[in-house]
């Protein structure tokens, strides 16, 4: 079995039969020996191994052939699964509604991605050539980053920060393969299985996923338009012992609120008194609309503060780069449960994604992006407010992709998705952004993955939809 | 603050100003006007606000300069994060001494990763110049990944499974950002804190680690040539109770020894029995140089094996692309998992490395490589015979990377360790690969990293450090 020419053989026939027609005729000995250069008896050995393994029949005088082998349907029962798995530490779902693939005529408000025109394609794609030209394509990453990476990431969280605060290094940035990783991490690192974690209310879904997955038990707070009460805030972390806080103060997922800078400082203060972290997941900072990021990082030079950034919903999907900065013994805790989870990131995502976002025109991106994600917030709000009046904006947001849609009171949600979805505008079900039971009846439509002209349609739908419940 | 044109020019000269040497010229508000198309109030506000923070000084007549922020060096103390933390899980450590950078001029036997002339350089480059022209390089990949990319992991299954087993679907397979990550989410989602894991000793350190993130307990099986004891392994699965068994039966990480077929079927028939899982991590598939992969895998169709296979060493360390092959539950199971750790692979290096192994030049590739790989194997340990004749290859590594070396009774490996570092030879200690205390002093070389002109002189110096040491 290990001669070496006769495996090698066998296993390429074996991957061609394995996808070719059955009755095919399989190469004859002598092509098999010029194209291998092997000996009649290495190749006979190989045809005579798939014979009995009943792969191939050969006709004498014709030829061999790829046996036709009846595919029987088989009905397997992995039942013995069940007890090897036991049940899970906690319920977790696979896709969030907002990641469903759906019917490619729907009208698509449930995604949470930008449209293709929303993204600095040309700049992406020259940078990805300009990439494979380089040593990124052969080269281990080192496992923090490429330093010129961790650099940007530290001077554009500098850029913001008061005189007489110390801003980052370059070494307390850590470059991750998407900021979701980077919660998974801070969840397990930081806070660790059956520990409390203080998160915002409503927050990103994606955040209470990886919570579940870490296993802390999450203890929410309710979140104005302005942010959390801090009265409330210090309230929680004195009754739970909780060390961290989970939030999105610049454009949140799904309210498009951003803290103003007093409640910010207030937040963080806090944060201090109690000797905790405050995770500070800057998702949104390339997707402003009526304001600038003001990051709270820019304020700590204790290390208080975790922050996260992506490039993901700005550049591209496929350049998934994040960086999480973060100082002391955390961003050493940190960096060692990524070396355990995916040791580094790939060179070439990461020279993309710097070539991308240090050339000229992707400042002209940027300015071009917060006009196009302002008209398209207007225009949706414009066509709620025309033809679905009871689906109220509380307050529009100034940044980020979503409206956050408050329901008549007493409305069955599930039902008024899948009465959308029927009549072809899939919207997302507010619950999803609760850690725990919703606060109120909520839906979440995004304003950045579908084209605008369909917007009055779908608001037309949900109006209608509404109008049938109430 | 929060109008829109004099925050956005605050932030972009702020972060100028980060970059500027003390002293530098500020642009005239003239300038800045043209420059933004604002008016002569939004970049006086802006102005205004720069020399409120301290950034800029005017001299009246002269112009507008960026102050000379004294830094003063800050020795700040983290201590408050001691408690916040609390002392870890596990004790993991950040870096393997595989991954340790070196002095370039140090012959490097340590490092896990290829040489450049050992990867399909030319291919790759290519493949990602053809795949930026695609749609991957804006669109968002499935959670599942690229079905054309799982169709080939599970038709390269399939082509060594034996006539009468069922192939993996292509729905089976689940695309990861290099095989690292399928380790840590097997052992969560499978296995989980507190619980046995039963793992070949001595084995791969990266899944010893990923083990400790997971706060799974560890029960080592012997390793011998020939996989381990069936006899031993049945025992364990007994006495632990434990669902699951960690192994690499081909070219294992360190020994380079492959299972012979009969092993394989028996361990797969005792995992059967005792109701549990082999994870088969494949990871040298496509290093081999004696013999030819045979991945159990190919024989279970009921879902006992969960099986990994990475690209990342054979194709390029940029293309970090793996996947994960299983079935039932299990795989449902692990799926979750891998939505809560990172959603998605970038669609980029699935589609790029698609293009590579799909083409017919990737076969000659891995032609070459065997050979390039055999010489390399045969030269170190031609090396070592002549200079370091105490160095004991038990058993040629039939494929895979690394020579496993026994070093004689007694011997301090540690100080051997540094004592060819200081005479610049970069060597492993072999109690990275134990999952406990060493069964004795062994030490990894591995052959696919540094030029082969080196080995005889790494052989000298090691031959000599031995001797001092005997």
């Amino acid at each position: 079995m290990d001669n070496d020419s006769t495996g090698r053989i066998l296993s390429e026939l074996r991957r061609w039969i394995a996808s070719a027609p059955p009755g095919a005729r399989v190469p004859s000995n002598r092509a098999l020996m010029a194209e291998y250069g092997a000996s009649p008896v290495t190749v006979q050995k190989a045809m005579h191994a798939l014979a009995s393994l009943g792969l191939v029949e050969s006709r004498p005088g014709v030829g061999t052939f790829v046996r036709s082998v009846p595919v029987k349907p088989r009905l397997v029962d992995y039942g013995w699964q069940t007890a090897a798995l036991g049940s899970p530490h906690s319920r977790m779902p696979v896709l969030s509604s907002t990641q469903r693939a759906v019917a490619p005529d729907a009208i698509a408000l449930h995604s949470g991605y930008p449209a293709r025109e929303l993204l600095p394609e040309r700049l992406v794609r020259t940078a990805i050539v300009r990439a494979a030209r380089t040593d990124a394509v052969i080269a281990r990453s080192p496992a923090t980053g490429l330093p010129e990476l961790q650099a940007w990431f530290a001077t554009e969280l500098a850029a913001t920060a008061p005189a007489g605060v110390t801003p980052p290094t370059n070494r307390d940035v850590l470059i991750l393969p998407g900021s979701q990783s980077g919660l998974s991490s801070i969840f397990r690192a930081l806070v660790g299985p059956g520990q409390p974690l203080l998160i915002e209310s409503p927050t990103y879904w994606g955040a209470i996923l990886a919570a579940a997955q870490a296993g802390v038990t999450l203890a929410p707070i309710p979140a104005g338009p302005d942010g959390p009460d801090p009265d409330d805030l210090a309230r929680a972390f004195a009754q739970t012992g909780a060390r961290a806080f989970y939030a999105q103060p610049t454009y949140a997922n799904p309210t498009g609120a951003q803290w103003p800078t007093e409640r910010g400082l207030a937040v963080l203060e806090i944060v201090r008194e109690h000797g905790a972290f405050l995770v500070e997941d800057d998702w949104a900072h390339d997707l402003a609309i009526d304001t600038d990021p003001r990051p709270i990082a820019a304020h700590d030079d204790d290390g208080h503060v975790i922050s996260l950034r992506s490039l993901t919903k700005s550049v591209s999907p496929s350049l998934r780069v994040a960086a999480l900065i973060a100082r002391g013994p955390a961003r050493d805790r940190i960096l060692a449960d990524r070396a355990a989870e995916s040791m580094y990131v790939s060179g070439l995502l990461q020279a993309a994604a710097l070539d991308v976002i240090t050339q000229p025109a992707w400042r002209t991106h940027l300015r071009g992006l917060r006009e196009q994600l302002r008209a398209r917030r207007d225009l949706l709000i414009q066509s709620l407010r025309e033809h679905a009046p009871t689906a109220h904006v509380e307050r529009p947001p100034v940044g980020g992709l979503n409206l956050w849609v408050r329901l008549p009171d007493g409305t069955d949600v599930e039902r008024v998705v899948r009465d959308c979805e029927v009549r072809g505008v899939i919207i997302a079900p507010g619950a999803e952004w609760f850690p725990a039971e919703p606060s109120g009846p909520y839906i979440r439509l995004n304003y950045s993955g579908e084209h605008p002209d369909r917007f009055p349609e779908a608001a037309r739908v949900i109006g209608d939809v509404l109008r049938t419940h109430a």
